[in-house]
């Protein structure tokens, strides 16, 4: 007998049909003899609609009332399941987030964990039959004001119930069929994985691949939970995402990933003086600008400096406007923001163990005829900042140069 | 400084127009030096949104789910009513009824509450100056399972909380003006009354007048909370109710009522042996039908007793299989069941230390050519079951003849 999480996504709920084809989901892993956690988001299109009221009040709610209007949302959820599974005649209950004690901070919107209070309770339910089912997205405070865990939160929640429950598997209900080695929206030929690393999932995740957010599987690595990621709608096994162990096959590369809707700062003839990066970013950090691959190049004779950085598109304005105050507290500064950028990449955990990775992405680009713009690389990822207009076939060319479609050649697990 | 306890029903809170006109409300009572609590219901529509939502899924919820599901729609107000002060510059907070530690029974769907636990919070927030929203309707066990507190349960809320912080008045804003002498859309006369007493609106409450629910009026009664019911849309005074006092007028009827859609369920032959009507009215009482106004004849010679009662026209084909059940039980018993029914009273606080009240009222149904089928009293009510095409003229014609539009002669507060 085991203990099972299922979590399912908004599109999974979307009505009453989908949310009967939930319920008897769960049911079924209950006749299998699990012990059966439910956790839900909110039905598809409600947090919009919710968002949207809170917008014809003001332009600027505070995070508090937002918080406690969102998680309407996943309450509504939680006693449809129940009653669905009921309607089936099984044994179910609905919690919200408070009421099985998940306790946050108090980071309204993006609030982080910290601990499950009401475990006895839960236990006791699962024991007698009962398939609980929990709010995902959402806790409370030490005063009972309600956060809610930001985006990708219901996986987060799934998560760290799972590790609260010593469960012997997350499952991850959702419109795709597991995770691929590149997005097969762009990439036809791209291959679903049988499992992956939390690590690789990890860069995936921040590389654009929108299956699961990163702090669920952050969460999912420091408690060693397996992760199972597949569809609402197929019996077929979906991807596993677990610690790097000996008997699984040697990749190189695992999969590849494309961001789109980048720009590029560039700071020309920046004085090279002590303190003038942590100045320039310091401006950026407070309009809360996530930046990435930055590059300094300093000129000959050493006076001033080439300074050129990454930035999410939304953020283009807030980056523009930086450079106009800069610019006119150091003039000679030139700035140039580009946009319709993007990000090209591979990822693997061999790489840590394999060289000639690289050249073998920049051959590939080469041949496709791509231009790079600038390359930054970690321990397991290979990025490349190329036009926006060169990014699918830049894609498809890596994918192709690691024979991603071909899946591994040994220990597979297929 | 006083203390007010505002009162918002749905129509009030349909749009965001509605909600910014309450917020205002709710502000300048602030401004006008007073502590301020907001208790809202959902907005209108939305709970009968989510009980279809609960209906697409089952035919039959379970109660405690239901609970958790309609509890999201006062969630959603208090949010977006905290949102709307906000806007307009002054603080507020929101509160569901779990957070307020509004403790009730576990009576899912009608639940009655025993305590507000979480005062010390709430009065620090208002001496702050904060105004405090509170969910209307809704409460939490215990164990912390949500429950609703039924029809009317907002008013109930109010008035609750009203009475826990000493509230100088607590005022329940609607879609009417106040409470009048009559229905107004069935008597055009009808004049709004500056006054009335606890008990006369309660029997009014259960005779068809549809502005507050008994519960909450009993509430008042109970902790003497002066409610003061009044309209959303205008400035004007609404109609205090009150306990009884000395220097109020002296009148002898304060309004009438009409309630439509019942039937008379009458009982022909019924053997006249012990325990006969006690085994009927368990009958009745087992299928929670709503019993009034019961007559019992005993025929001459004693052996056979005739057995009439009003029932709610939504309970006739109960009370007709019921028929059916005891005429096969007891051959020769006669079973009528007549629907389109109506029941007209007059409701007076004076009718204790007044007499000729009945006859009045039974000469203007005569004049008005209305014939009476059966007659009920109590302390302070009469009332006359009548054909339901008579009872808007039967209404109007007592409301006439009890001159009920021209006002107290003597003592009047107006």
């Amino acid at each position: 007998m085991g203990l099972i999480v299922q979590k399912f996504g908004g599109t999974s709920l979307a009505n009453a049909e989908k949310i009967h084809r939930a319920a008897r989901r769960a049911i079924r892993a209950k006749l299998d003899n699990n012990q059966v956690i439910v956790v839900v988001s909110a039905m598809d299109q409600s947090t919009d609609e919710l968002v949207d009221l809170a917008y014809q009040i003001t332009d600027r709610p505070s995070r508090r009332e937002m918080d406690q209007l969102l998680a309407t949302g996943e309450q509504v959820s939680i006693a449809l399941m129940a009653m669905a599974i009921h309607h089936a005649g099984h044994d179910a209950i609905s919690f919200t987030g408070g009421q099985i004690g998940l306790k946050t901070d108090r980071t309204y919107g993006r609030a982080r964990i910290r601990d499950i209070t009401e475990r006895g309770r839960i236990v006791s339910l699962l024991k007698q039959g009962s398939i609980v089912i929990v709010a995902g997205f959402q806790g409370v405070d030490e005063s009972f004001n309600i956060t809610t865990l930001g985006r990708g939160g219901s996986d987060t929640t799934a998560v760290a119930l799972a590790a609260a429950f010593k469960a012997d598997v997350c499952e991850i209900y959702t419109d795709v069929d597991g995770i691929y080695s590149a997005d097969p929206r762009l990439v036809p030929e791209a291959r679903k994985l049988d499992h992956i690393f939390y690590d690789e999932m990890l860069e995936l995740a921040s590389l654009g691949a929108q299956v699961m957010h990163s702090r669920s599987i952050e969460l999912g690595k420091n408690y060693n939970v397996r992760i199972h990621v597949r569809s609402s709608y197929t019996d077929a096994k979906g991807t596993d995402i677990v610690n790097v162990a000996g008997d699984l096959e040697q990749v190189i590369v695992r999969g590849a990933a494309l961001k789109k809707n980048l720009a590029r700062v560039e700071l020309g003839r920046v004085p090279n003086r002590p303190g003038i990066a942590s100045e320039i970013f310091r401006r950026v950090a407070e309009r809360e600008i996530i930046v990435d691959d930055i590059i300094q190049v300093i000129h000959e004779g050493g006076t001033t400096a080439d300074i050129s950085f990454t930035i999410e598109g939304g953020d283009i304005e807030a980056a523009r406007n930086i450079g106009h105050e800069l610019s006119a507290e150091m003039p000679g500064m030139k700035v140039q923001v580009r946009d319709k950028m993007a990000k090209v990449s591979v990822v693997g955990v061999g790489m840590r163990t394999h060289t000639g990775v690289a050249s073998r992405m920049f051959e590939a680009l080469r041949q496709a005829n791509v231009n790079i713009e600038n390359i930054s690389t970690s321990e397991i990822v290979i990025s490349c900042v190329i036009n926006q207009d060169d990014g699918d076939k830049a894609l498809r060319a890596v994918h192709a140069a690691f024979e991603l479609d071909q899946g591994p050649r040994n220990g597979d697990s297929k």
